[in-house]
């Protein structure tokens, strides 16, 4: 069972607010284990380990390694690089076997997990023995086998708060700016979307209308929506995923109507907000303000889950730990053992499963009408935000942690 | 000297992270004095008087009074409502009479001063005995005869801490997402903008150019300053003010070659985000995100500065102990006495010096070259963003007053 040898670490895709906690558990768990021999991070995810650049964690601060869990987006480096290729997987393998690399520890989503299981095929198939191990890490909530994602609690915590926040401008404005548009993250799903609902604690409270991926967008019925809502409230607090499709199945955001192309003509996302601020404009009739959190949404430390966080932590030490025990080609998960009290286990899933699989918003999570959530999604993201993530503050602003990377 | 009668405050304009607790300010300290009979609030600031609806303080919760602090927006509602006729100061004059209000306290910009001088003017002119007193706000901290403004000081500090977030999303993510855009409020001056600065503390620290209305946006300047950062750091960052205008003197946002239309042709600010980005695009051929914080920067109480909102009580608190000893026709002010440390005294300024006069960022404040501030900026705005506004936590999200009120 035990494997001596050098560990690595990397990450990948988009970064959130708590992927630096997972690299943490990672680290500071590979440090307790005396088979494992060198801790090493792969710069930039897994181009740092085509590239061969690599550093090495025992040459870092440990007090900047513990900083992690209070440093949004990914202090190791990442990317949005896919392995396609077998030559890909090959050179990974060369690199891996270059350094006497032992274990791997891949913190990402789905694309990175079926990276992390090629690479432990191959290693197979070579006789190169490994333990590999997937973190799980998406704001999006997507990853099939988990209860949730590490970095969702955190996306949703913040949005619902300048949700509030926005909502209160919106009340207090009302006369003026009658209605809002925030524009949520999500291409395929309204998970992060759904998670603004936890600002209403009452009816006077924002979001008044939620637009998911997963109800097909008609624009008569959220226009009749939105007059609606002006009649009772005489304002309006709308939430859009960037990922909202017409009946069509095109992104609204790519409308042909012209409506939230870029000025060279391109089609882009991130353009849903623009696309219902302008709807609303000309089918209501009435002002509205647009708000694009956009990169901003996914790094909010400063107002982070300290649930999240912690659970982004135990996912990372948790994959060290059954890896050491001798366990290979698995993803740690979380199985949620109750809602309330909330409890939950590090659970583990094949990474064959979580490539391929992928986790949606239940249909009767969002109410039948489409324009918000029911209280089953209510009960299942509540506890993902509680706490705050705390954080060094210097002359006012939040401390960050960064690398000095000495590549070996 | 003393002066018997109800006392009414009013909010008006855009909202802000600590308006309210100006509001909360007046109100507390109304309820001190046996000469100030009922404590009065106007619905959407001016609005509500010249609508008649006044709701009574006294009726309230004092524990959502309290609340007020860590609410943001304009709890008793605001408005845009210009007073510019002779008539609706006439209107407003005749309600006051109606309601025997004595003391009206105006919390906001160069316009609501300029109504309250006129409502004071007026009340002399017909021997009505009444005491006015501004309060300043605005986030855009261009207020004549104030070292700065309440509101000022949470904004900057929300945004400096979303680029600094913002900022390691594309440092971690540089070889997908090398450039990102953060466009700030600020239609006429970089007040706004400039507060970013503070996020940067090392030179790989974000953000690496800020545009400010101040400098005439320059397209080939830009981009050369743009590919210089790229070249020295592989990534960008850059804030950009809502403000920012061409050389000929329009708007960035508003531009000719039809960058920022939006889909119906109009011509419209809060474009200049997206502008930035197509610029960015086309001319140095990097694909640029873009974060527009729109109307959530100005209500960020979850990461206020509690030297702002300290302030912005006191301001409103000697707004109502002035017009009790006598004071009328002014607005109360912060004088700032040192930097550091950092000590400020109640000041005050004549109404109608504030309601023609403005503040504007010193172009010496900021570089030669025009892409970022110099130390005297940052010598004025540290002090402004210490410490954070304490929040109620309820469920993982923050706790905020609203008011039943009840109208007289």
């Amino acid at each position: 069972m035990s494997l001596k040898g050098n560990s690595i670490v990397a990450q990948s895709g988009g970064p959130t607010a708590v992927i630096n906690a997972s690299a943490r558990g990672v680290i500071e768990e590979a440090f307790k284990h005396s088979q494992i021999e060198g801790v090493y991070a792969a710069y930039d995810g897994i181009l740092g380990v085509l590239n061969d650049e690599i550093f090495d964690m025992s040459k870092e601060d440990p007090e900047v390694i513990k900083g992690l869990s209070s440093t949004p987006a990914s202090a190791l480096g990442s990317c949005r690089h896919k392995v396609k290729t077998d030559e890909d997987v090959q050179k990974i393998l060369e690199v891996f076997k270059k350094h006497n690399i032992r274990y791997f520890f891949y913190i990402g989503g789905n694309d990175s997990q079926d990276t992390a299981d090629k690479v432990k095929k191959l290693a197979e198939k070579e006789g190169y023995e490994m333990r590999v191990m997937g973190v799980p890490k998406t704001i999006d909530n997507d990853l099939f086998g988990t209860d949730h994602c590490p970095g969702y609690g955190s996306v949703i915590k913040y949005l619902a708060a300048i949700t509030m926040e926005s909502g209160r401008d919106t009340e207090a404005l009302w006369t003026h700016d009658t209605v809002s548009v925030i524009e949520a993250m999500g291409r395929n799903t309204g998970w992060i979307a759904a998670g603004t609902s936890l600002a209403k604690r009452d009816d006077e409270d924002a979001p008044n209308i939620i637009l998911f991926p997963e109800v097909p967008f008609e624009i008569d019925k959220f226009a009749n929506k939105v007059k609606e809502t002006l009649k009772n409230y005489k304002r309006c607090v709308i939430v859009v995923s960037e990922g909202t499709k017409h009946t069509d199945g095109t992104y609204i955001a790519e409308q042909k109507g012209d409506f939230a192309k870029d000025s060279f003509g391109h089609k882009q996302l991130g353009g849903a907000g623009f696309y219902i601020k302008n709807l609303v404009e000309k089918e209501v009739g009435e002002k509205a303000r647009f708000v694009i959190p956009s990169i901003a949404q996914r790094n909010g430390i400063h107002f982070a889950s300290k649930t999240d966080s912690d659970e982004a932590y135990l996912v990372g030490q948790a994959a060290v730990q059954k890896a050491v025990e001798g366990m290979s080609g698995f993803m740690t998960a979380i199985k949620r053992l109750s809602d309330d009290p909330y409890k939950i286990e590090i659970d583990t899933v094949e990474l064959s499963k979580v490539a391929n699989g992928e986790s949606l918003l239940p249909r009767d999570w969002i109410t039948e009408e489409g324009f918000f959530v029911t209280k089953k999604y209510l009960d299942y993201a509540r506890p993902l935000i509680q706490g705050e993530v705390p954080i060094n503050i210097k002359d006012g602003l939040p401390v960050f942690s960064r690398f000095k990377k000495h590549f070996i």
